[in-house]
């Protein structure tokens, strides 16, 4: 079976099973905020419309200024982008032919972008179902690698490394010669969150990618960003197509950045949320991965095949994000966004269901 | 001076030349459709507010289907594209060390891609004021050539190149295994116009481009496509960034391609206009370039300097396109696009004005 790349746009996942898509259904395979967008951008959009007569601008000089005030760093080390996606995508572009070192299981657009660029990709796995990251384990893997993708927290185990594990594999890299490209798609929904972002003005390897599609629930207008050194910066920029991030993106994301108590406010839904599921699947035996964030990994220990489960989700009009394309999980578990309060008691219903006859197979 | 690379964005034109931006201007710059966009569009916009917040289809199923219905192509010989940039830049990095030849004066993006991408460039360069394209002298630029831009309707001249002309081109490229990416951004603004899409099935070194953007007035929202043989497409598609094109852009394609007549009544208000702002200029002895769409080339013959014409018009509002940066034209003349009746109006006036002083000069 050839199963779709990414979560959403269930529909494919459907069409490769060869089943309908049902009528009724609830999406957890996009790690999106299920408060949906901040209220700013519902008041502004019919504003909007005027603008999508008006090339963007293609240095996106407004949204880079709110950026560089915010992070406190100069406007030239900052690369807006057309969804975090664009982001990885140039760097592959820019690591083509290189040797890449991929902490695995992680976002699957790593791997895909290096394939189409043809680099030498060496997988570093860190295994279920902690999914700890050592600094030991991985020097090895950085004999003469060009570039380490690492993504925290972690899509898909939403795990959050110790800061000072990322510190070290900066300093590590930096010693190699080595670009560390650590993707932050997900560090807004952190409580605690330590930024790197300070840390580019010592460390002329490191590369920050961050996406805002996921906290401000916009992606279908693809946003995201980069942080680096200028000289990084201008040279991935001009492998950027032009006029690449779209206007609507781009005022959105000036709006959507000046919405802290929404960021907050989320924090602590997740959050709440987070810790009720899990109380749930500890008390019904399910194994989840450490989450810090919107998303975690589950299985069911009890069941031998998580093929059964996932099929089980799907008629029950739950979709999981399945997780055969992922190295190091093979399908063995399944992920879930934290969706509404409303939605995830759909979910623990429909898990209490799949456990009634299953609790003692 | 640093010259804009492009049009539309003024404000990089008046910072380039130290000059305060004024209040109010007619941007002629940007090459966009004065009706604005299918009234369709309007009405459905509040609808896509709650697609922001979906990801998009990353295949463009729908939207690929339609196109496929009304070219008369299969779905997977279509590419879409976040704009017509975004095609060139695949194009480009598909390209990257190879041999491509630029019929010029062109949109500048393929240059500009193909610099980034190291290609070794060849400029066949047509000459003013007729910018004629003859196949004869481009046989020899073409040897060893890996692949040839040509867009036509040609941005920034508008000038149409006779079908048995590009015909030749594609049958001589075919027999030097180049292949000929025809830029087709402006083709919908022609009345009488052969369509080369069916030539795909020939000729497998055919691909075409189509930008959305100019007729349906959604520069900002980015949309377009390539056609191309199947294995092309595939190739291209895997160069691309996930989730390229926007959820926003997708769903208005599938409705702008429902309205044929919205481009029958733009096709001859441009035509109108474009007669009447062309008997003035030969009325007023301005020579204007052959263009058969919504923009034109023109330059002031009893002025030896097109310098003064260009800060004349800018200091009265009225912001041409420069040429500063297309080879072949290096500020002789400038670009505009043909606009609402009323700024058609004031275009004139201001150049009526500039008439005065200047026609014994």
């Amino acid at each position: 079976m050839i199963w779709p790349s990414h979560g959403s746009n269930p529909q494919y996942l459907f069409k490769a099973m060869g089943l309908a898509l049902p009528k009724q259904y609830i999406d957890f395979s996009a790690n999106i905020n299920p408060l949906g967008p901040p209220p700013v951008l519902k008041e502004k959009w019919t504003d909007f419309f005027e603008e999508i007569t008006v090339y963007p601008d293609p240095f996106a000089t407004q949204l880079k200024d709110r950026i560089s005030k915010s992070e406190q760093i100069p406007s030239d080390s900052i690369l807006i982008g057309n969804g975090g996606a664009e982001l990885i995508t140039l760097l592959a572009r820019m690591l083509a032919g290189k040797k890449v070192i991929i902490v695995e299981p992680t976002f699957l657009e790593y791997e895909k972008t290096c394939q189409a660029n043809n680099c030498e990709i060496v997988y570093h796995q860190l295994r279920e179902p902690n999914f700890d990251l050592n600094i030991d384990d991985l020097r090895s893997s950085l004999i003469d690698a060009d570039a380490l993708f690492l993504c925290n927290p972690n899509n898909p185990t939403g795990i959050q490394y110790p800061s000072t594990t990322i510190k070290s594999i900066i300093e590590e890299c930096e010693k190699r010669d080595c670009l560390i490209i650590l993707d932050e798609a997900f560090f807004d929904f952190l409580i605690d969150y330590d930024s790197f972002v300070p840390y580019i003005n010592k460390f002329l390897n490191l590369i920050i990618i961050r996406s805002m599609t996921k906290m401000f629930a916009i992606p279908g207008i693809r946003l995201g960003y980069l942080v680096a050194q200028p000289a990084l910066v201008s040279e991935l920029s001009k492998l950027q197509s032009h006029w690449s991030t779209n206007t609507i993106a781009l005022l959105a994301g000036e709006l959507c950045l000046q919405n802290e108590s929404f960021i907050k406010e989320t924090q602590e839904y997740i959050d709440y949320e987070r810790n009720r599921l899990f109380a749930f699947f500890k008390q019904n035996e399910f194994l989840v991965s450490a989450s810090k964030v919107n998303f975690y990994l589950l299985q069911d220990p009890l069941s031998k095949d998580q093929f059964s489960l996932f099929e089980f989700l799907l008629h029950h009009g739950v979709i999981p994000r399945h997780t055969f394309n992922f190295p190091g999980l093979e399908g063995r578990w399944l992920r879930f966004a934290i969706k509404s309060h409303e939605e995830n008691n759909q979910l623990m219903e429909v898990l209490a269901q799949w456990r009634q006859p299953h609790s003692s197979s």
